[in-house]
Order: structure tokens, then C-alpha cells, then sequence
């Protein structure tokens, strides 16, 4: 597909970002570029055995960092991005989980605050055997593991905030950011709305697999190879991310209390609902009530994720954002065709 | 199978309880007695057309009418009740569904109280296709419909509540009772505490279908014939509603704000996984963060009610709870194949 | 005052209640009587000295003991009640803190569930000097002192709950119960709705005094020798309790989470000055806004509960409920004046 | 007092700033400055009239517009900076305040998404009495009119975040901000962890008066015209921002749900009393739930902001900071007695 404008891009050590917002983008691209690119784990690396702990190895504020930003030439406040994820593969054959103190849905944190002592600091390196598409849990007691599947997905994407906001990539919200759902798979296209010129778009945080609701706050941490194509849709805001696969339509709100979060997602499709596909808002509420599904990000993260997924098949025929999905797809497909024809080859290591 | 103790009970209008705790048994069974039941739906039947609307013809706090209790014999505090579904089938070819002025998702509520005024009342009837297992959307502004597949589940199952208390068949918690989560359907095991004499089981609020979170509060509410057995396990304890499939093990919270339900369904599978096959408190921490579902059940009730939900396969081999569910799946299977044998068939109508 | 009817009740050990709602009511009283009771402390008076921990001395549900309720003649559903405090006076010259396994605001508890163990059990055996009218804190590890000022108020204070229900005695609600407010002290009056016939009002959990939010799940906990006088309102609702002291009016509400409590209550100021002083929604919405002070009464319990406490005087002057409060206070006054003259005089002890 | 370096400074419109971080410093200041600032109110000074509707005058994101940021020489992370308030006084004799649509604790909002549409917008302008100090509620619906006192207050204090992020001056988070508590009068020293070199302090946001919680999202909003005191208290960090008056120390967190801020704030002061006042940490706690006061700041802002209050009365004689509180007090004093001489008089418009 001789059209297809297709860059790679290999942080350095000191290109990574560490915030939404706040940085110079590392390159300009148009839309329908297509990305090829390698994002370093969350620890930026650093959680290589059993014995390298966060708190030893890691230092804050540097955690998940971001591949890009990239600065999308026409793009403006108002608009949507569209990224879509050709691929997304684990470049190593391990990853590593941990339990980080003060951190997770099960043990007090920095604002949860109580008087306990944190839980204790654990490591766990995961196998990936990338032919079997399995990763391997080990237990650090006893000798009990088992395989589970493959299912690498982005914890983060997202663009520079609104209101001249700059927020840790540790952060999920309106911009996207650190969502962690397993949702955020290779297949689908996620739409993000604009909020600066440039959209200023980064990515990271990949996962193996990961629960849903990353209960200790930490999934089977990966770096990735990953390929995207970034596409514009001007003159339509898009207020909290949204994702589409082929059968479903998805609104994600982060907020906290979790309910909170819950609330957005789901006003959110019932306004999709109502909004493009033509019915009424209390019909479209009956409707989403009834068939929508309500998968946890996370519950871990400065604000909660929670995503409402509605299958397209109980909808009317329509083609959300002008077929972006459709036709980001038939791109993704192309370029998998021919991806030996690229003079840019990606890389694999 | 002779062995079976079948019981048929379909309550007359004066029959139904509307608490958990509080009323007298309607009968006392043994253990392993198969009960054949019909539950009214939440509305009591009141709501059979659009123009019934809830606050004109339902009267408080006469919902989600509960078929029982049964007085199960040798039932103490301190046992578990292990109620197995056999089936779950809607008793009409239509169900309703509604907003309710002050409850749902996505309005202001008696408790997120606020100055709004309520959302118009809106009732929907579906027509069942119990053939075809399909209900119908209809738009009530506009004439899009659309077929959804039925997956009839029960909203209630409860026993009598612990520290002397009675509690409207509303609301869900530790008990069980409204926990509104698609995942008690057919072919399941739900695993209960015992808190009173004869535990005190019950159930209702039929939904020929619903969607994770039953976002305006009110599912595809039918009136069932279910048929349930119950077991009971002596001398084992359960903190919180479990729920066992033939593929996963499941467990559920019910709280306020929703990270505390989740909370408290993530806790009790990370103890149930440490305490019954083996694995460490971190080792199974790590393993549930990494392998659990987390499917919303409900967040418009009293409590909001969260499910965390893992694969058998997962897992060592153990047979959880003695094997009750693979026992009571065979006393089921056995049911159906002796059906047309037994003194009380099925009523159907 | 030779009108005063006065009733004095100190229950027997097997007489307390464990519940609001459930119970036969312990007397029949007029609207209008004057009760001399005694109420025990909410561990039943089992923790007196530092060796006697809850976990090994109570045993649940048997806490918060109720001295009621009381059957008020007339009291239907749609009434409310009206209770006066005349006096709260410590019964004994001690009283006594702990903290409570997985019970408090800085802790895991049963809810808000985590991997931690509980934190350490431990009691405080406090000093009152009723002359002085303090209490003394004394610190378990080191030697610190302080006397802290008694400001003695009622833990719990309930009626029977709507919807056909029995709530434990340590759970607040729109029924009232175990608000934990400091507000609840002599000289104020607490409304409350009624939901059954006879209203059955009871009262206990003493507090010599109580910081706001009571963080650690237990205050000074006393025995008390309370007086107050239970009136009726005919005709007239009342939602959530409602309290009215010489200056401040007072909404109250309970809820998870805490910002619903303060929904509540604050929702419920709003709409009683805009109900009964004639101002515009938004218009008292603003004057609330501005005026109104928002002390937290617990963080701890079954349900959080805030309260909205507003200055009669920036209020068009008007007598709420008819004077009650006003009239009550009279009441009081002449109770006091006669008090040596009455046929059943009070218990010291 | 020859000694105190005093520095005025009045913005003009191109000088606010809308965040904290992210913007240069107006000055750089050594530490025991004394600041004479005017700050504009939180809509930038365009509310003036009953027909000046935010959603119509205002221009998100520049809203609470800050004086400042200040560069404190010596500054760097680790550092606690001190705020003292000598005086905060209305600039004007009017302030104003609105409802503003999707914001505020008693309507759907943005986050709290719901079906509802907006409530109306409406404005009040309150006349101050500067004299008389009192500040004047009209009803917008018919003639009812208050004198409340007035005590000013800035609802924003902050310095740039931690982590590398800018956050919009409507946040409250640990570095400060929106938090919008009455707590903040002349009078008090308000203690801020310094995570930048320079710290980057500024304020803004002046309310004439404020009920706990700011329940409609809006205070009384007046410019101000202030005087404080900054200095700087080298290799103590301070996690959350404190506040010391005469008689009392307060810790405040900020955070969603509400009892997480409640939390926070509570968990800081008894790690406070336990740090600097030699008590173990469950005497504190205990010493605390009995003793504090929990205003409530606000239930409206991105994050809610609660109180722990605690009267220094009932600690053991500590000099926390170094008796920073007392020393800045005096400079303060001082400062009121030589105003007349400074070389650069305090603005009086």
C-alpha cells in the first residue's frame, strides 16, 4: 500500500515522558501516519528480578513512560483523535508484577490513609512465551504456576489536558492517560478528544494481560512493540475517551468515588446512543440498561476507570465518526500486507 | 431418580414476603429437596402495560415480592447454604421494564440527593420469544426494536440477615438478597451464610435479561418457574454470597461507595484462593489481580453489588466446598432426565 | 407543674433492645411524658478496666444496648415525633474507648476490605469528674494526661424503621439510630418520622463527650442517666432526622459516602427553609450555601452521617413544627423547676 | 520593625496565573517576606451584575485567577514553606455569587453525570458593609434580605505540584489549591510541603464569608486585599497542607470520595500529634477522635477538602515548626504597627 506514511520511533532513555501535556513532541506527523513504536514498561525497565523493588529501583516520579508525544499537524481543540492499534506485541519474554506500598485496591494508600504498616514488597517475573501467546505465573511460595494467555493491551494513551493542565502519566481522566483496561487492545481504534493544538499524543504502559480492575495496582508489566495509526476526525469534540472494535462500541469515565466513574461511562453511550444513532435519550437509557456490559479498569489509579461496552449488533446500521474504525481496519490490514515493502522496516529484537 | 424430594410451590397473592428475616417459613424442607418455584416479578405484576406506571400502581414496601422463606432443617449459624439452579424460565411471553422517579444510575436519588426533578416515568414492555430466547426492545419514540437474547437470572436470593435484623427484599448484602448480578443464572451454585435457624432461604425478582450495573435500576423484570435445589454444608462458614459455575468461581460484595463492593469481592476470592487451594495471601494477590473478571452487578440499589469472578482452570485441582456443585449438577441433571416421573410435575403455564 | 406526666425506666438486663424496629415496646406513654431513663453503655457495660477487650468480652449483635422503645399513643405513619433532651448525665464516674477490630476510620474494616490485619485492640478507661465536668484522657504508653471537657450527647436515638424492617442498633438511617452526633445533646430536640404505629422510640449509646466523625469508631462510651420529654406532631412527614437547638436548626443524613450524607443533609436544609420560611429553592440554596456550618458527625458506622446546622437567626423568624421546640423547652424548664415534687423522682446514683 | 522586607504587588490582567505550576515567577522573594497583594475574585472580576452569567462572561479555563507565583529563595523539595495571613480584606463593597451549571453538591456535574438538565443560573450580588463588617443576602425571589458577618477567607493557597504536573487553580490536592476551607483567615500560618525549587507559591480565590462545604459551588467571591508573610522552614517536608492558628492545629485533605479527604486530614494529625508531641500512635488516635473537630471545607471542587482540627490545649506545650506560628504572629504585629512607616504603603482602593 504505497500511501501509507509509516514511521518508527525508538525512545532513548532520556526521550521518554513523564506527563500528559507539558512536553515538546518528539515528531510531527500527519494523519494516517501509521507508528511503529517500542514502549518501555512502567518502571521504565528497572524491575528486571525477584529482588529489584520499586521502592529501591524505581524513583517517582519517574513511572510509565510515555512514547511520544506526537504532534498531529491539524490538529486543534475541538477535534477527535483517532488511534488505532495494529499491534501491539511484548518485546521481551518476561515481565514483572509487583505489589508497590501504599499502592492497590486492597491495602491502604496514600489517600485510602489508615494506620497500617504497608504490605509487604513482592516481585514476580512472569514468562512470556510469546509462539504459545502464554505468559506464566510463578509463585514466590510454594511451587504452583500456571499459564495463563496473551492479551496485550496499552495501560496508557492519551493526549495533553485541557485547561493548561500537565498530569502525571500516572493519571487517568477526560485526556485518557493511565486507563488500564484490557480493552485497550491491538484491533480496536480509540477516539480522544483534542485539547491543544497538536493533540500531543503518547502512549505506554504496556501489558501482557492484565485483570480487570488491576487489583494490586500492578498487571504483567511488558515493554511493547507496537504499531498505531493516528487519524483525525476535525470539527467533533469528544468529551471522555471512547473505543470501538468491530462489534463493540465503548465510554470510558475515570473519576472517583467508582461510581462516579460508572456514571460517566454509561451517560456517555446513552449519549452516543441517543446522539448517532437516532433515539431518543430515555429509550437509549432503557436500551443500554439492558444490554450494555460494564467491565472495571481499574480501581488502583489516582482515578478509577470504568467502561461501557455496548455490542453494535442491537444498534441501528450507523457508522460512527464517518467510518473512522471501518476504514482505520482496512489500513491496519493493508499495512500488515504489505509490511515487507516498508522502507522503514519495523524493528524487532 | 427416586431419591429426588421434590417440593412445588407457587405462593398465592398473600403468600409473598417482602423481607429477608422477619416472616415465617412457608415450609420447612431437608436438605438436597428440589424446589419447583414460581417468583412473581418485582412489581408484584402490577406493571403489564405502559401506562402502569410504578408510583401509581405499586405501593411501597410491597416490591420484589420473595417466594419463600424455606425453613431449611439442620440449617445453624455458622453452615452454609448451597443453593443450585436448576432452571430459570420466564412464567409469560412479556416482561416490564421502567424508570422510577429517584432511582437508577443516572438520577438524582432519595440518597445522592439533589435539587433536580425526577426523570420522566417511562414503561416498557418486551415481548418474550421463549422459543427463540429473545426479547424484544421496543423504543417507545420512533420504531426501532431490536431482539436481545434472553438470559433469565434472578435479582433475589437471600437468607435471613445476621445481628437480628430484617431487611426489605431491596436491598442486597452479606445476606445476599437484591444483588441484581447477571452471573445467577442457570447451571450455577450460589453458596450462602447461615445466620438464623433454618437459614430462612428465599427468592424472586426475575430478569428475563439485564445489563451489568442495571443502570436505570430496573432490568427485564419477568415472573419465573425456577427450579432450585438446596444443599447445605455443615459447619463451614461464608462471609460474603459465592457463586460457582461449572468454569469459574465467583465472589460478590455489596456496599457503598462501589470500590468498597469491589473491595469486598476482590478480598474475599484472594482468602478464598489462599485458604482453600493452598497458594500464599500475596502469591494469591498477584494471581487474582492478573486472572479475575470483575462483572458490575448492580449500582442503583441499596448497596451496590460487585463480582469478581475466575476461571477454574486457573487454579489448582480442588473441589471447593466438598464438591457440592458437581454434586448438585448431577442431582440436576438427574431431574430433568426423570422429570415426567415425578408425583409433583412442574406446573407450566 | 402539676400537668408534667413523668415515667421513669431503668431497664433490667434482659429488657434492653438490640434493635430499632422488632420489639415490643417496654410502655405506653402519652405525647407529652416526661422519661427519666437510664441507659447502658454500648458494650452492655462489659469493658471496664483495660484488660477487658471487646473481641473477648462482647459478643455481636449484642451492642448498643436500646432502653426502649416506647410505645407514643396516636403516632401513626406520616407523624413526627418530637424528643427533647432535658438532661444527659453520666451515670458513673468513668467511661471507656477501645479500638475495635476492623472497626474505625483509619483502619480496614469489613467493607472497606483489605489485606492488613487489624490494628491493635486496645481500651482507654477514661475519668469523669462531674463536679468539674471533665473527662480525663490518659495515655496507655508514656504518661500523658489531659481533662477534656464532658459534653455528654446520645449516640443513638431511633424510631422503628419504614419498609417493614429492623435495623441493628449501631446502624443510623432516615429512622435515626446510631448517628454518633454530637449535636445530640441536652437542651435540643430531634425529629423524627414516623413509619409504624406507636412510632417505638428508643435511645442509648452514651457519650461523655465525641470529636467529630468519632475516627476511631468509639467515644467516651457511658452509661447515662437521661431525661427527656417525647412529644407528637400530627400530620406532618418528617424524612430525615431533624434537630433544633435554642439557635440552630438542623438537618441530618446518613449515607455511603460520605458526600451523600452531606447531599442529604444539606438538600434537606434547603428544602426546609425554602418549605417553611417562604424563600425560593435557588434562594435558600444560596443562603445555605453561604450560612450554613457542616459538622461531621460519624465516619465509622454501618452508614457515614453528616449534619447541616443553620442559625435561626438568618432566617425570616418563623416557629417551626408549631413551636415545638420552644414549647418542649418549657416543658423542660417546669420539669426542672418541680423536679423535687414529683412522685417518682430521678435516679442518682 | 526596620527589618521586615515588604513587597507589594497588584497584578494587571496579563499577570494571573491559572495553575499552579507551569507558570515563571512575578518575583522572587527571600523568605520572611512580607507580600501586600491584590488578588481578583475566582471569575476574573466579570461577574458584576445579576446579568452576568458565568456561562455567558467567564472563559474556562481562567477562572480563580492567581497572585503570584512567588519564587522563595532557598526553597527546594523537602522543604515546608509558611503562609502567614496578616489581613484579608474586600477590595470592593460588593461580591457575587451564582449557581453555574453542572457544578456544585446538590447537581448532576460532570463527573457525577446524570440525565438531568442543568439547574437555572442565577446570580446574587451581596453589598459589604466594610464598616460594619457584615455582608448582605437579597433574595433574588421576593424581598427577604440577611446581614451575615463577613469573614474573609482565600479559598485557593498552593504551590506547584509535585511530580512534574500543573494543575488547574480549581484543584485542591496535596500541594494546596481550591480548597476552599474558612479556615484559611488572617490570622493563621498555613504550612505547604515545597516540591519545586522556589516552591512557586500564589493565592487567590477571596470569599467575603463561605458555609462548610460551599454547597452550591460558589462562595461569596470578592477581590482582596491581603497581606501575608512567607517564610521558609528548611529539611521538613509536610505531605498535606496544615494550618496553625492561636489556638489550634489543622491538617486538611483533599480527595473524592469524601471520607478519603476525611481520611487523610485525620491520619495527618494523629501522625502529627504522635510525630512532634511524643504520644503513641493509637494514644493519639484515641486522644483524636475524641478531641477534634472535622469542618467540612468544600464537596464541590475536583478533589473535597476536609478538616481535622485540633485545640492546642489539650496537647503537651510543643512549639511545632519551631514556633513558626508564633514567630510569624509577631512579625505580623509588628508589621500592623509600622505600616505607616513602610516605604512601599499597603494599597487601599
Amino acid at each position: 500500500m504505497r500511501d501509507l506514511d509509516v514511521v518508527e520511533f525508538r525512545p532513548s532513555p532520556e526521550q521518554y515522558a513523564w506527563t500528559f501535556g507539558g512536553v515538546a513532541p518528539v515528531a510531527r506527523i500527519r494523519p494516517g501516519t501509521v507508528l511503529e513504536l517500542f514502549t518501555e514498561d512502567c518502571f521504565a525497565g528497572r524491575v528486571r528480578s525477584e529482588s529489584d523493588l520499586v521502592s529501591e529501583v524505581c524513583e517517582f516520579p519517574f513511572l510509565n513512560p510515555q512514547t511520544g508525544p506526537f504532534y498531529v499537524e491539524g490538529a486543534e481543540p475541538g477535534d477527535t483523535l483517532a488511534v488505532h492499534f495494529v499491534s501491539i506485541e511484548p518485546a521481551r519474554d518476561w515481565a514483572a508484577s509487583t505489589t508497590v506500598p501504599l499502592f492497590g485496591a486492597l491495602t491502604a494508600t496514600h489517600t485510602t490513609a489508615m494506620l497500617h504498616a504497608p504490605l509487604p514488597e513482592v516481585v514476580w517475573i512472569w514468562r512470556l512465551d510469546r509462539v504459545a501467546r502464554t505468559c506464566r505465573f510463578q509463585a514466590r511460595t510454594g511451587d504452583y504456576w500456571v499459564d495463563l494467555p496473551m492479551d496485550p493491551m496499552h495501560g496508557t494513551l492519551g493526549v495533553a489536558p485541557a485547561n493548561l493542565e500537565v498530569r502525571s502519566a500516572l493519571v487517568p481522566d477526560a485526556f485518557g492517560g493511565n486507563m488500564d483496561t484490557p480493552e485497550l487492545r491491538a484491533g480496536v481504534t480509540c477516539y480522544l478528544g483534542v485539547n491543544v493544538e497538536g493533540a500531543l499524543v503518547s502512549l505506554g504502559d504496556g501489558h501482557a494481560r492484565q485483570g480487570e480492575g488491576e487489583t494490586c495496582g500492578v498487571a504483567v508489566e511488558a515493554a511493547m512493540d507496537s504499531v498505531i495509526i493516528v487519524d483525525l476526525i476535525k470539527g467533533r469534540p469528544c468529551a471522555w475517551p471512547r473505543i470501538e472494535s468491530d462489534t463493540h462500541l465503548m465510554s470510558t469515565g475515570s473519576a472517583r468515588p467508582l461510581e462516579d466513574a460508572f456514571r460517566i461511562a454509561q451517560a456517555d453511550i446513552v449519549g452516543w446512543v441517543s446522539g448517532d444513532f437516532g433515539l431518543d435519550v430515555l429509550d437509549a437509557y432503557q436500551l443500554v440498561s439492558q444490554a450494555v456490559e460494564a467491565p472495571i479498569a481499574n480501581v488502583v489509579d489516582t482515578n478509577y476507570t470504568s467502561v461501557a461496552k455496548l455490542a453494535k449488533r442491537w444498534l441501528p446500521k450507523v457508522d460512527v465518526y464517518d467510518g473512522a474504525h471501518h476504514k482505520l481496519s482496512e489500513m491496519a490490514a493493508a499495512y500488515r500486507a504489505d509490511r515487507g515493502a516498508t522502507t522503514r522496516p519495523l524493528r524487532t529484537d
